[in-house]
């Protein structure tokens, strides 16, 4: 096989991909995909033709996750144009530190952070795309340090006594920043949260009091825009009185909940962001971009360079000349993919009109899927309903109901017409489908809530399963 | 324009670029671009004609980087089976989080991983594809801190007095890692490097005792395998036996030079690397693999997974059942894209003997263009070669070479046919090809030699340049 074969034929297996598949998954346990796939580096090249084979393999194995019944995480479905978009960067294969090797494609990732600072409200602000949400919460908590001591800096800090507040049900990734940053877990405080999962701000008041009572030293809040089960949406404006009463650094975690900004109808979730100093925003969340596509935006536009002031090193990469222009200085990664180029062009081609309209299209099929698990006798809705998570779980009396939906949820996985997260809930497991593919119908939603239902009868009956 | 005709259209633009160009890249100045270039955001969709034209121009003013003449960074050139893997894992747009969601896309990379270390030498290592080299650098200085004081973890780190040493021609991430984890620059010590550009031993053990006497707290080494600039590689032997002496951890830097290992003739250059506790190596660099797939590999398997522990609240995503086989658990991502694949895919179409031959040809290329300096009279080496750096200047009697070298540089890039990097060694602005770019020839070489004289020939007699 030579090489223009060999595109031929790879280009002709992505055409085949693009025409769908009846089952999200081909479902295979962990043993029999090992013992079917080839993973061996071998000492001579295999050639184009096993390489063919490999990539075969890999498509056939993989979770189709432009599958209508992928509702799994916080990302699905298959933008067309933002594929190619994709496509296209990686053939250009730029590295997005400097203007001269990245011209067109800084131009495009600047338009992009200018858009999303005015639709956020940062009228001057500034921002980087980033490796994702978790990375943006963490160059938030990295600002709000420089904020109370730019100093540390240069002589390091002490962070024994540094605190942070986020909401007890935050996502996983401010630990990590707290990790990294060296904060340590235990001054990371966990703030109790209402019947509904959101922050409440009387108990942030009495934690930052408390903490200062302690001779604690509170830096930075994290408040959070869509939280990962259950979509709640921190009240941003009360807490951010509290951060301006309080001198704190506020950063929202709206990688999932930001895309509610586009819509009218919706924006209202997040009322008070301008008021934030920092916030991250996936776009290869609920806008369909693929992985990954994530901005970090700051009110103050010089946030970034003020930290970043390492880049001043580097002499062989950037030069005075350029300094304007050469977004290396706003990023903690060196070389870097070209992640604008994608988002551009599906921004291009649906405007902010089509945001809009998808977000406010998932929304009335989450408000339908509830709606279906209102009236359906034995599904249980397990949280209020804010944004486009839905937490459900299979109810019956006298079962062990997390065994159960742990059964019926992994049930559906290997049915494979549907995928959905397995969470926790105050200690109930719950099934949380999402909407965030834009292949999803009212159909689908039938499906689903049928799929649960009788998966969940034939269990308690007693009738085998596959 | 429907659906269809636009992805042939893409397809065909795809096919056109493929055929390659005359010049690496169409110059224009900054204005110039930004007028001709239309960046709006539209409030309604323009459609999928729109974002054709968009592609079209975005590919006709960006690098070439897949031009011979692109001897500009550490990396370049287009492996055709790396570009179809990454095209088919953007297809696929899996995270990388869990083995349920990445199933073959796991499995490759643990094999990935575990080979790397094989090489390495790091018998029964672990690892994990980061978001490139300066990542990496980060996370080797993360397990570092976590090994002189684990109970930071919780209370957080007294970062004022923790000492890291690197050599005066490290990275600038090494800067960006101080920040980030709040060490502080000041507690960075550049420790002074041979005329050849490698960190001196003895001033490493002076300046070790000079902190100790100080009363601060060494943690951490940080050698560099090929230097940014020059290409030197620290002597990793002596270097750990220093750093075993005084119980310090040590991380390499290989970004760039770690594809040695795969030659018998070249991995000498790091000897002594399996002594080391962890690094970084990009296969994104000299394996010319799409960026980013860059990876940090550690000696004792547990150092990710004891660090990370942050994951274990993450109830929503990791599942106990398979813990064992998240690669989310090593992570410091959560959505993460499969870089894998490429890699794998390339991997098994050339075998590591094809990776040695290809280090090996690059070693090749490198020791013709530096005869070819050698021997031109105007041309000066401006540092011994060591890997596939070049470092060169013109010289000429009774000039500002500093100002002459910008210029010819900058005139070289705007004739279009090659493109190389401007740095600064002892004060002296050097011009810095680099082979990284596997459809370089010694023809390309030729002409590069014959471009520098001619430009820089034509600068000094005045002759008016475009």
């Amino acid at each position: 096989m030579d090489i223009d074969e060999f595109v031929e034929s790879v280009l002709s297996e992505i055409n085949d991909y693009l025409k769908g598949s009846e089952l999200v998954i081909e479902s295979i346990s962990h043993n029999s995909l090992k013992k079917i796939t080839d993973l061996a580096l071998p000492l001579e090249g295999m050639g184009y033709q096993t390489v063919l084979s490999d990539i075969n393999h890999f498509l056939r194995y993989s979770v189709r996750t432009d599958h209508p019944g992928f509702m799994n995480p916080l990302w699905g479905g298959m933008n067309i144009t933002a594929f190619l978009g994709e496509v296209i960067a990686s053939l250009a294969n730029n590295s997005m530190y400097t203007y001269e090797l990245s011209p067109v494609a800084t131009l495009i990732e600047q338009s992009l952070i200018r858009r999303m600072c005015e639709i956020v409200g940062f009228g001057d602000g500034n921002g980087t795309l980033t490796t994702g949400g978790s990375n943006g919460n963490m160059i938030g908590m990295l600002c709000a340090r420089y904020r109370i001591n730019p100093l540390g800096l240069r002589t390091g800090y002490d962070s024994k006594n540094l605190v942070c507040f986020v909401s007890e049900e935050s996502h996983y990734s401010v630990r990590m920043s707290a990790t990294v940053l060296g904060i340590g877990l235990d001054n990371l405080i966990s703030v109790p949260c209402d019947v509904n999962g959101k922050m409440r701000p009387e108990k942030l008041t009495e934690e930052i009091e408390f903490a200062k009572l302690n001779g604690q030293i509170p830096f930075c809040v994290i408040a959070t825009a869509g939280t990962t089960v259950r979509g709640a949406f921190d009240p941003i404006k009360e807490i951010s009185e509290i951060c301006t009463d309080n001198n704190l650094w506020l950063h929202v975690d709206a990688a999932w909940g930001g895309s509610c900004l586009f819509s009218a109808k919706h924006r209202h979730l997040m009322d008070g962001i301008e008021l934030a100093d920092s916030l991250c925003w996936d776009a290869h969340k609920m806008m369909g971009i693929p992985l990954v596509c994530s901005a970090f935006l700051a009110k103050d536009p010089d946030s970034l360079s003020k930290v970043y002031n390492f880049t001043d090193s580097a002499n062989y990469l950037f030069h005075e000349e350029t300094s304007e222009v050469d977004l290396g200085r706003f990023s903690l990664q060196c070389g870097r993919r070209n992640d604008a180029l994608k988002l551009f062009l599906a921004w291009r081609e649906k405007g902010d009109a089509g945001w809009a309209k998808l977000v406010e299209s998932y929304m009335d099929l989450a408000e339908y899927l509830e709606q279906k698990i209102v009236e359906s006798e034995n599904l249980e809705l397990m949280s209020s309903r804010e944004w486009t998570n839905v937490c459900v779980r299979y109810n019956i009396e006298g079962q062990d109901l997390n065994e159960l939906n742990s059964k019926i949820r992994e049930q559906i996985r290997i049915n494979g017409k549907y995928m959905v997260s397995r969470s926790t809930l105050n200690n109930a497991i719950i099934l949380r489908p999402v909407i965030a593919n834009h292949s999803i119908s009212k159909d689908t939603i039938d499906g689903l809530v049928n799929e649960i239902v009788t998966v969940g009868n034939e269990i308690i009956s007693g009738i085998p399963q596959k």
